[in-house]
């Protein structure tokens, strides 16, 4: 069986060492000191190695089964779940008011993560809740809040998104969900929406589901459509459970992976919904959760690629097989471990080296979330709304990638079920889809960030690097390993936005047609920022004279590998970028 | 359902327009003029589309099962072998004397394909088959040939290759499995093989397992090792079956894909064997079918990534979401179809761009190795032996690559089993492993093949791409969009080259780390190649007044992608290995 264990050090490196949270003036993060933080670190990944990562396998192999209109989940699930929920694992984040801990999001997204390494798809369960959470409490009514928090905060109740429908993801103007309104002040809710994930099952009392539907006579397309609280049990106004709402299960999707989280058909027949926020402004109630929700699909991406590369690890250094070129290091063994070869060692280095860079990113981007809610600070909001679909499009590609290049290091048995590392894989592959599948990322990062306040935000992150680089440019030790290379690539990226500029406007496709590319290349110059913030990072520790020395050494060697061997694709990528719409576009749909 | 239909246009435009086989001095090339071949492709692709396309989901869902000690395989796996038997398609390439038609090694290739396309995990059980045909055919007694031959060649019997054990794949000189000699001249095997494919099942009357095992007392490691014939049913000389022999399936792997072919555990229990060859030479016999094995697995490569494209195209065509950028294209429907967005058009253009450089660069090396072993060619040998490891490195990788691109065409759709999608990326995955793992590949490439026969065939290479471009200086067309970016590319290849040279001596590492950037590198340039030569092919064509004016352009068109926006990757891997093994090696085994 796979096995897993919590980076608690690295997690604790990118909590203190980079991102220096308990020194930040921002509400609560002066509580986040380094003991407090490894405390529930250590907790959190206690929960993830004992309790989730054994019922990972489990899950994708039961699956979840729909039985007479009901889901069950795989075995032990539930248990789990019961524990999840007593241990306060749920609600980290969530407003004391409403029964939560009130801690930072950035602290929820550092706990967040050994959960989905060790079992993505049953942390979705609350992942969903917590996003059903985090809209009713932005846009929900006083009444609404008082009563579904404190529900969902502790898992007690928990959540699902409905947004897709048979003819629609992307394109959701489409939508023909309608939601009449009733004398009542409540609407009835008809249609179908698929894909909904943890759409149902039995590990909760309730499941608070949230539809975007459309009110007749509205306006048309994606400017009529509200978004409606639709409770699976009818309950009273203390949260008393009733009568069965008119919603049910159609079917569960079987998928590539994520066995153990239930993906739903679900049937709206005259379910009673309510209102949340004003009619025809659900989308924008959806779009203020997005951020935080194409952040943790991000964080999947890396997290899947973490536990993957830990075993790749144990079983590069178990597996005897050949000898190392420059001489035999196990000459009492009848071969060496494959860790010896230069070709593992490759592989082995582009997952971790990717891996730790995602984290330090997304943990920053979780900061910065927390800079904007809690500081209201325009800056910190403009930027994570820049790097959001970077994070989610780049994260989730090159995880998906560095999940099934650790699978390649068991050879044959990285094919076989029994082995776990085909899961890894298969897991991984559903965050380049959902939450905006990455082409999306990639139009909405050209097409709309990059413009966005008149081009402030990536004006401002390309600041922020030169800002960097000019500030250490007497660090010798950073210079030519670290700065150098950052700043070419960071050069690359410019061109890249000046080839959009000067000739999108001529046409729009020429930018479009890269904007793939340049949702890469800039997922790169993201992770370059962030090792030569971390090498500057472990450069310091070392001075203060740091006991273990030999953690930021393997930091500094890890981030110069990133940026000697990753970098260089920025350039690749603005090639590509600079040969605009033309061969892309050349050909009529039928020539395909 | 998935569809597929052959590419019959465009294999015969790799036959006759690139390679212009029927014009080679090879014996049996003059017989594949464009009807005979366009007849045989024609029916080979009814059957693809009839017969084994069906099967394919069947396969995936039902997968093979064993029955009290009785491989069953899916629902109509038998009935369409029989029909492939019967069809006289098993053995269009095997010798007329053993009831063959004779036909050149690049005619069976072009005929695999959409049988590989249309149904990969059913395609191997005849693919394992000729496989141990040539191994025979090679190194057998003429009573062997004779006695095996035939059954073989009509699939009537079925063939499998043993190599792996529990403990080793790659490294086959760990082998435990024995072999006794005996009185009568036979050999006694036990030892436990796995990851058998075709191990067994119900779909022929008996099966050939080739064994490679070691006799007790000879030389250690691989130097010990001899290669057995062990039918799964005894037989008298003529064939007659008789009793069974001790080998029985230990039981049949859960794989992550291709369900419908029976990967097994065989036990070997003093089973009766009978030596191919000499002994102690068993590693060499294999060594002869390994271009042919691995080139065949190449072709897997791109062959799911053409049928997963095939999907993409229609659903691209067929799903409308939201608009052109640049206006309305379906003005009177609700949205426009997904093809006429850039983004979706670039992942289109990489897919085809590739699948047809790879299917060029497939061809050209069945028929190098035609010319090799019909002609007793030294330089086609040296060449394909070169070119090899790449054709089944890179085109496995990029085939895996592009069968995930095709599902992201999809969106949520492409994670669903129902639609299709999932399965081609499932089982392409299969191809980056076996026959020698890519990380294998890359090793065999630049530790062996590199340096062979004193570098002769590498520099005989890039003479020949060298040759090309001074031969079409003068032409304009040319020019610009196809021989100057394979020029760069080629000399980025070469200064990698150079590069292992100046520092491989040093420290073999150096060259080692670099190896997969190698071998991807060399894939780049080798497609470059084909489709300079294709572009070429299309021109002459249309300059002749060629009817299908646009099917040529295409091709021009498509060229012209591949040029631009993948060949800029040789760039970066030059980059990459121009770091040699410093950053690679940097740590500890203990500190990943």
């Amino acid at each position: 069986m796979p096995i897993y264990n919590a980076p608690t050090k690295d997690l604790q490196f990118v909590l203190h060492d980079l991102l220096k949270v308990s020194e930040q003036d921002i509400p609560g993060f002066s509580d986040l000191d380094r003991d407090f933080t490894a405390a529930v670190l250590e907790e959190a990944g206690k929960v993830s190695t004992e309790v989730l990562a054994p019922l990972n396998v489990v899950g994708d192999t039961e699956g979840c089964v729909l039985e007479n209109g009901v889901v069950r989940t795989p075995t032990g699930f539930k248990e789990a779940f019961d524990q999840m929920r007593e241990g306060g694992w749920t609600a980290l984040d969530a407003a004391e008011q409403y029964g939560g801990q009130g801690l930072p999001y950035v602290m929820h997204t550092a706990v967040n993560e050994p959960f989905v390494s060790a079992n993505m798809a049953f942390n979705m369960y609350q992942g969903l809740t917590h996003g059903a959470y985090s809209a009713i409490l932005e846009h929900g009514s006083d009444a609404q809040k008082d009563l579904y928090l404190p529900k969902l905060a502790s898992c007690e109740w928990t959540g699902t998104m409905n947004l897709t429908e048979p003819h629609c993801g992307t394109d959701l103007g489409l939508m023909r969900t309608k939601a009449v309104p009733q004398d009542d002040g409540t609407y009835k809710i008809s249609g179908q929406k698929i894909f909904i994930s943890a759409g149902d099952h039995d590990i909760s009392d309730n499941v608070i589901h949230l539809v975007l539907a459309k009110i007749p006579g509205g306006p048309d397309g994606i400017k009529g459509v509200s978004l409606f609280i639709v409770p699976k049990i009818l309950h009273d106004d203390d949260g008393k459970l009733g009568a069965r709402n008119g919603v049910s299960v159609g079917k569960i999707e079987e998928k590539m992976g994520i066995h153990g989280n239930s993906t739903c058909v679900m049937n709206y027949d005259e379910a009673e919904g309510y209102l949340i926020g004003e009619e025809h402004k659900g989308m924008r109630a959806m779009f203020v959760m997005m951020n935080e929700a194409r952040l943790g699909v991000g964080l999947q991406g890396y997290a899947q690629a973490e536990a993957a590369y830990q075993n790749a690890v144990a079983y590069a250094n178990d597996r005897l097989q050949g000898r190392a070129v420059t001489g035999a290091e196990n000459p009492d063994g009848p071969a060496d471990p494959l860790i010896v070869h230069p070709d593992i060692r490759r592989n082995l280095m582009d997952q971790k080296s990717f891996v730790e860079g995602a984290r330090a990113l997304t943990f920053w981007g979780a900061y910065l979330i927390d800079r904007a809610h809690k500081n209201n600070d325009a800056e910190a909001d403009g930027l994570i709304s820049l790097l959001t679909p970077v994070i989610k499009g780049f994260q989730t590609d090159k995880g998906f990638e560095y999940a099934v290049a650790a699978q390649q290091v068991y050879g044959g048995h990285g094919y076989i079920e029994e082995w776990g590392m085909s899961q890894f894989a298969r897991d991984a592959r559903i965050a380049m889809i959902y939450e905006g599948a990455n082409g999306v990322q990639a139009l909405d990062l050209v097409g709309r960030k990059l413009a966005q306040d008149g081009g402030k935000h990536v004006m401002a992150f390309f600041d922020m690097i030169k800002t960097f680089i000019k500030e250490n440019d007497g660090n010798e030790a950073l210079k030519a390993d670290f700065l150098e290379p950052l700043k070419a690539a960071s050069k690359d990226l410019q061109a890249a936005g000046m080839y959009f500029m000067q000739n999108g406007m001529k046409n729009p496709n020429n930018a479009l047609a890269g904007s793939y590319d340049f949702m890469h290349m800039m997922g790169h110059v993201c992770l370059g920022l962030m090792w030569a913030r971390m090498a500057k990072a472990a450069m310091e520790a070392l001075e203060d004279g740091a006991s273990d020395k030999e953690f930021y050494e393997t930091k500094i060697a890890t981030g110069r590998y990133y940026m000697q061997r990753q970098l260089p694709a920025t350039a690749m990528h603005l090639a590509r970028i600079n040969t605009g719409a033309d061969t892309v576009m050349a050909l009529e749909a039928a020539a395909f």
